[in-house]
């Protein structure tokens, strides 16, 4: 295998611009040649042909691209509807991708994706789950599935400082549509922290969310979604999230038997009790006493590289075997918490994990049916696929 | 009228002692003079005469104090099932009355109560709200209530550190039991927090709680809740407690149109935009732009009286008809909140307020006809009034 893997982007809309310019100027990630971009749309060809590169190969279709043997490993940046379509047409042909987040907008379709990469187990598939990198929740869930402080008793993560301006969702017709995005809140911004809530604290076994669509803006989708759920072990957590707290809040706290953990503002505070509460009780004879310990700053490497970090180790896994920020097939996670939240919501009922799926495909399908983006109305996937 | 005011304490337990030594031993408010106590229990009695004073008066029982012509004014310190029935006692003898949260244990006794201080307008009615002292509350209350920050959009409660210990609950046969308190953490350690939600950001039309009974101790009442509320503009809040979390949190959060208010260790720190968002939001065309603002650290009269400020007004308002920190009819509130949580929990459904409390007085005596407080079984109410 060569030094370098030659890389393809299908899409260069915001996210896909982006990584194509850190690709061509920085020397971003050296293992990774940016030889080709495909996007259908002629405008963003041309604007790349000028800022991104004109020495790279150009296509009017991802097929094309992913035929012309000038790409061994692909992104797929294109709306969420269309990632598992394109990630499996990469699998086929052998080339290693890259999916943006949501894997997919219902789990269906993504079960239908990673049943496909199960057959092409020697091609890498990876996620772009870049907020995995951050020194703070590598941390946290190090600490967590150490074992040392014992069993989670609560988790609460307010992730609410996503505030958007109508005039954002109003930037593209598909934005914060049933029939574009499939969602709102839970699919554009909340993907990363759905993933690293299961990542850190495993998969509950039931949710209960409680949903606003379009209370703080003329949009048709959620912006403000509350969910309880519950574990196995009778634990439990709150989720809560909006894109209308004009100044919100990233605050995420975790409970367990011999800690507190709370991550804000980028730091990790960890109150470290001196014994795990069930241990320390049995001995305590005074009425109001509490488990003594101590409150430190946790130190961590520091280190935060994002998407080059993700990047760099899809490189690192296609050159030499080594381990993936995240696996293409764990990006079902967050998506099934996602799907079962609004399936929750849609039913105004609890909803265990596992959920039925093809429920909540027929009801997100309801919705795209009736979604103010008529053009889409008919054709949504084909539809949505025309927009790179 | 005297410039002192003679005040008797029914119940010497934990509170009621805290008051009588604090009231003879530090001329701690100068209009109120201890002049009597009653409990019928002996023990407590002769420790009273060792601790709190051997010159006051000493009753085995509280009618007879009430009909002694020692008092002017009374403080009902004693198990919260009995506060409605001896508040009432004093409310028709004419002797003011102040009551120890929470005003009682279901709202239909409250609300009998309520309706018999009706009846005694001239009659001074307190609650023991002692948190509404603080300053960190009363300027969130006002800053709130101005209406400069326009509307509220979220808030949260994280309030968990109330941890208690197994022999915390083992101290007390009464204690978390359904028969002694008629609920856990939200009867004995929440009061105040309930109260504060209702006084600061009014009521909501709907509660739906989450409760574990039980699971961090041995005890048969709640000591893990979640509940998600919503207003009647479709605002929602989140309130969590716990006594399990071995070192919790307590962290209050208020979005609003023009503001972020969090409130956490006796901080209160106020993020205030530049414009309303809704109305920033109509002249801005940048897509990822958010509304402008500064944070600071509110600064109060930092006053903090507590009981000694609420009793300090409770005498100002016999004395020279001066306004309460808590009035006693407002008491009920509170308990509403707590008692909707429960029934929702009891009946795993959302419930609207105001709630069937016939329903919700039938379901918590079915709990206390089976609650392990086996001697209150069949009297409950006449039992717990035998402890003081």
């Amino acid at each position: 295998m060569a030094d370098q893997v030659r890389l393809g982007i299908i899409g260069i809309g915001n996210q896909g611009s982006t990584y194509a310019r850190r690709f061509m100027k920085d020397n971003w990630v050296p293992e990774l040649r940016l030889t080709a971009i495909a996007d259908i749309n002629p405008a963003r060809i041309a604007w790349a042909k000028e800022n991104v590169s004109s020495e790279i190969t150009y296509f009017d279709d991802a097929i094309s691209m992913l035929d012309s043997g000038l790409i061994d490993a692909c992104v797929v940046s294109i709306p969420h509807y269309d990632h598992p379509r394109y990630v499996m047409e990469c699998l086929r042909r052998g080339i290693h991708v890259m999916c943006e987040k949501p894997a997919g907008v219902y789990t269906n379709q993504v079960r239908e994706m990673n049943m496909e990469a199960a057959k092409y187990s020697d091609v890498i598939f990876a996620m772009m789950f870049n907020q995995r990198t951050n020194c703070v929740y590598r941390k946290m869930r190090e600490l967590i599935q150490s074992g040392k402080y014992g069993r989670i008793r609560r988790a609460n993560w307010l992730i609410t400082n996503w505030y958007r301006s109508q005039y954002y969702y109003d930037s593209g017709d598909w934005r914060a549509t049933w029939a574009g995005e499939g969602g709102g809140v839970l699919l554009n911004q909340c993907p990363h922290q759905l993933d690293l809530w299961q990542w850190i604290l495993g998969m509950p076994k039931k949710v209960q969310s409680f949903m606003h669509y379009g209370q703080w803006h003329n949009i048709e989708v959620e912006d403000d979604v509350t969910t309880f759920m519950e574990y196995e072990d009778g634990h439990t957590g709150v989720f809560i999230t909006s894109t209308g707290d004009p100044h919100g809040s990233n605050r995420f706290e975790v409970q367990m038997d011999g800690a507190q953990l709370v991550c804000e503002n980028d730091q990790l505070k960890l109150y470290e009790l001196e014994q795990l509460e069930q241990d320390w009780t049995k001995g305590n004879k005074i009425p109001f006493a509490t488990v003594p310990g101590t409150e430190i700053i946790v130190e961590t490497d520091g280190l935060n590289p994002q998407h080059e970090g993700v990047f760099a180790a899809f490189a690192g896994a296609i050159l030499r075997g080594e381990p993936l920020i995240a696996g293409g097939e764990e990006g079902i996670n967050g998506l099934t918490l996602s799907n079962a939240m609004h399936l929750s919501a849609f039913l105004g009922k609890p909803v265990e994990i596992p959920f039925d799926e093809d429920l909540y495909e027929r009801e997100l399908r309801k919705r795209i049916a009736t979604s103010r983006r008529k053009e889409a109305s008919g054709t949504v996937f084909a539809d949505t696929a025309g927009t790179y």
